[in-house]
């Protein structure tokens, strides 16, 4: 029942070659899945920032979005840049590591060393599409897996964006005695229509691409790039707003005077969304493109309550802070207002802010100041709350 | 010089299968095209409905939008479905075929029989991508030859949604003395930084189709269905709006209870933009779509104008209905203003509605009683204006 730390599995795919610590959960163990399986044996990979402290109170939990992963804070092993939150997370930050015990581990389904389509199973070879489709529920099940594995009763915050921010409502859900506050980010409690539309799209062109073979591109020696590019492309719009795309590049050509009357890249748009798809080809996994898109789709926290929202935070005790972007039109501040709309109702406590910002969904990821002030006061409060000591510097 | 009407050519391939009329013009005198070569033989399919009156001054020009075609008012010949804008087209409508002669033609560029880059050149085997890029005003340019053809030296009106509206601005600027009244429906004077960017995500999907073939699929018998489908599913979501995809979908399931926990089209929205994507492959060729999103995206109307649109309708005569429609995110209400803000600076007589809606761009093609009256007491008080006579049954 023990986990095995194994730092250094052998490796025989991408998700098998860990950057980072892992915990080995074993076959004894398996982690009960929504969908009715249980996967076992059972890899997380993670990052820890900062020092635990003696009664285990100052644990930040943090969720990574959809292609993101648990170098929150390192420079990346694959691509070489800053980690994904490195603005949010560090000495002195709004999560401040100085004062706290970060924590970030790769979601189940992911490809940075936790278990995923592109692991090997047990029998050997990669899962591919064997691999069973997971939820939002099921990635906090494996964190929370984790976070015990850790010794860690109580996160003193769970916090995220997007598909990240879906984590954060759930562990607040699922576990809410573990979770003194949470901080969701730029989501929602479930994925509409057009957003499930916009996934759809891009695991059509995954599927298109003849180099996918079926989801057995590993074992065959081949790789989906186009289509797993084409899919980056159209969302990666998604994560950005008209009036940035209009301020940024408008109708600017690359390199030219003149347009050349051909299907080039023309515009610097054009360059800036094709420089998108060849570069996230370099660090992303196609089946797990597909299966964390299909884990944000069927995401809808009220539905294992009722259909009402409120119940699923009935009686918390979490403190929340809810942050919103007016330009981001993928998880828009009404979704936001849904969330606080039920933590009203259920008499939970919640801050909300609506940031102004033309930077689209991915301001949560940007060096937004209002969202960097927001967010540490909300946390300065909390820990002074849950009996934390002031940063360094601070006053009492 | 003078056109021969060629109403069966010899079909070669898709696009040579005209199930309308087509002028065929000569090479002796080739359309000049925007990017310096010239296009001839061409040939330009298109349909009538109504009568020309004695004076020739009752014809009302439709331009069809991007997967639009000729067939505005008839049962389409490839899907069987009622023409595109019988809504607005026909003996009582807004557009009335017992008072105008209505013409639209198949853009050049397009697959409709009007020379596109599936046509046999003049050395035989089709265009592909020898096809010259076109760009709006060639577009205008050929509708013009045909008009000419047809012995018509003024239209009464000229109207059009989306790229079609992106026409009708180029032929008030082109032509000025020629159109007596306009119609720009959704559209813009420049296609947006955001647009440019979906187009270029579904020539990348088309591209990475190896069934694409550079291009020369038609020679080597294969079709890029695939990357066409995923083209039309990402720009399908455009033309709808988040309300009214949350209306007429949300996250209902597809004829089950339960998700399947799998990558089938669980959700009604799935299924729906799955067959989007399916049936558009059967009537719209891949290259064409190329094109014709090209010239969308070059298309910018106060380039040729110093930069100011206001000149491209400087002592303008003509008489302008701008419409757009409040949950149009492709072709926003702003992008409409724009328009009329020129019109107004160049001291054109211009009217301007915006339409509530949810239904998104799509909603110049649906049944949006505001866009009928607004479009009915336009051409109305513009065919007084032209000395028409009024429609039957009606007072003088």
């Amino acid at each position: 029942m023990k986990p095995v730390l194994a730092p250094a599995p052998t490796p025989a795919h991408e998700a098998d070659h860990p950057t980072s610590p892992v915990v080995r959960f074993g076959p004894e163990a398996p982690l009960a899945l929504d969908c009715g399986l249980s996967l076992g044996p059972l890899s997380v990979a993670y990052q820890t920032y900062g020092t635990l402290n003696a009664d285990r109170s100052n644990a930040v939990l943090i969720c990574h979005a959809l292609t993101g992963d648990q170098h929150v804070a390192n420079v990346h092993p694959v691509t070489g840049k800053p980690g994904w939150w490195e603005i949010m997370v560090g000495p002195g930050k709004p999560i401040d590591t100085d004062r706290f015990f970060v924590i970030c581990s790769n979601v189940v389904g992911g490809c940075m060393g936790t278990t995923g389509p592109a692991s090997s199973r047990p029998g050997g070879g990669a899962y591919a599409l064997d691999f069973p489709v997971v939820t939002i529920r099921d990635m906090v099940r494996a964190q929370a897996m984790l976070v015990d594995h850790l010794g860690i009763d109580s996160l003193f915050c769970v916090a995220g964006g997007s598909m990240g921010g879906m984590q954060v409502l759930q562990w607040a859900a699922s576990y809410p005695g573990r979770v003194f506050s949470a901080m969701p980010l730029a989501t929602a409690a479930k994925h509409s229509a057009q957003n499930i539309a916009f996934h759809e799209v891009g695991r059509q062109a995954i599927m298109a691409d003849p180099d996918w073979r079926a989801g057995r591109y590993l074992e065959e020696g081949s790789r989906p790039e186009k289509g797993l590019a084409v899919a980056r492309m159209a969302a990666h719009i998604t994560y950005l707003s008209e009036p940035a795309l209009h301020r940024k590049f408008g109708r600017n050509l690359q390199d030219r005077d003149a347009p050349t009357f051909s299907f080039e890249a023309d515009f610097e748009i054009e360059s800036y969304l094709r420089y998108q798809g060849r570069s996230f080809v370099e660090r992303f996994d196609a089946n797990s493109y597909l299966y964390l898109t299909r884990a944000m789709d069927y995401f809808d926290l009220a539905e294992e309550h009722g259909g009402v929202l409120a119940r699923a935070f009935r009686g918390s005790k979490t403190r929340f802070c809810v942050v919103s972007f007016t330009s981001d039109w993928l998880f828009p501040t009404a979704d936001s207002r849904a969330i606080v709309h039920a933590l009203n109702a259920s008499g939970a406590s919640v801050s909300f802010v609506e940031i102004q910002t033309d930077k689209g969904h991915d301001a949560f990821l940007l060096d937004i100041p209002e969202m960097f002030d927001t967010t540490r006061g909300f946390i300065n409060a909390a820990a002074r709350a849950r009996g934390l000591p002031p940063a360094q510097g601070a006053g009492a």
